[in-house]
């Protein structure tokens, strides 16, 4: 119903859609059912790279699905393990990163973010980025847990150094007061 | 030094640049020294239409230089006058609108936009905007006068039906407290 500002997946993929394009390197921190993977794989192109990241072996099971049916498999690298050890994994800069945070939809509900290994898988992924590199994070306040791993998530960005990072937060102001909401972070040229 | 995420002026553009194309309609509320004006000129191309408000002779003047000096002012209908009037002005539906409030750059500090003004603009544009149309608006609530202009907005766009529209308010989380915000609200198709 509404095309640009439909949800906050929308937006986040319209603002790294502004940021990435053919031969980028980037993230997708939380793989999940694979969206943010594909659209990331379609974004950097032929000669582009992205690695992606779950704990779940059956959001990567989902996911290379996904990717195999566009073709886009060998765009990707695949890591059956925890964001938090991604500044281990990723060795190059990188353009883009992706966060979507909460539980796998249609899996265990109970299996959630926390906020001690999201925080530390963020701060990883800054340093990995790029002069002019673009960091999202979707934020999900409304499960049990969500709020906390929300406050940790803005107390956090809201102390980054401003000469070195611009953050925005992006609230959808007439919905339920615990939507979920974007975090984006740019790093300085 | 930031490329995306530089200013609410720079953000609302992205929006906007996202949004229209070549043969667009468009209003720029309140045109002040012309800069979103050029910027929506440039973005509706030959076949497209700007209309440009401002209640201070010396902005319209402004913009008027300025678009000359581009070669656009043919693209552009400049009215001196507050845009409360705009939906008296504007008989054709529009793709977009533009609002940078607050006071002119330069120009005389004490002549602010006003909540009440502001708001019979912001809301006789929403009748005027196509479906799939978006309303950007940059808020400023640092200067006297602009904190309550800023609550009467936040709390208007709060209340809007949001199977009509969808609204964000994108905020500068690690700058000062009043630090000038986005709001965006997108009409649904």
């Amino acid at each position: 119903m509404f095309e640009m500002i439909a949800s906050p997946v929308k937006v986040a993929h319209l603002l790294m859609g502004n940021k990435i394009g053919p031969g980028a390197t980037v993230i997708d921190a939380t793989v999940g059912n694979g969206y943010d993977t594909l659209f990331l794989a379609e974004a950097v192109g032929v000669v582009g790279r992205v690695y992606g990241f779950d704990i779940q072996a059956e959001a990567i099971e989902n996911t290379k699905l996904r990717l195999l049916k566009e073709g886009l498999l060998e765009r990707v690298l695949l890591f059956h393990e925890g964001h938090e050890n991604l500044a281990h994994r990723v060795t190059e800069n990188i353009d883009g990163i992706m966060f979507n945070l909460g539980y796998l939809p249609g899996g265990d509900h109970r299996v959630i973010t926390k906020p001690s290994t999201t925080i530390m898988a963020l701060e990883g992924a800054l340093k990995l980025l790029k002069p002019g590199g673009l960091a999202t994070v979707v934020v999900y306040p409304g499960h049990e847990g969500g709020a906390d791993e929300a406050q940790a998530l803005d107390e956090y960005v809201a102390h980054l150094p401003k000469n070195t990072y611009s953050c925005v937060k992006i609230t959808f102001v007439n919905r339920s007061r615990r939507s979920p909401y974007v975090l984006a972070i740019e790093k300085a040229q």
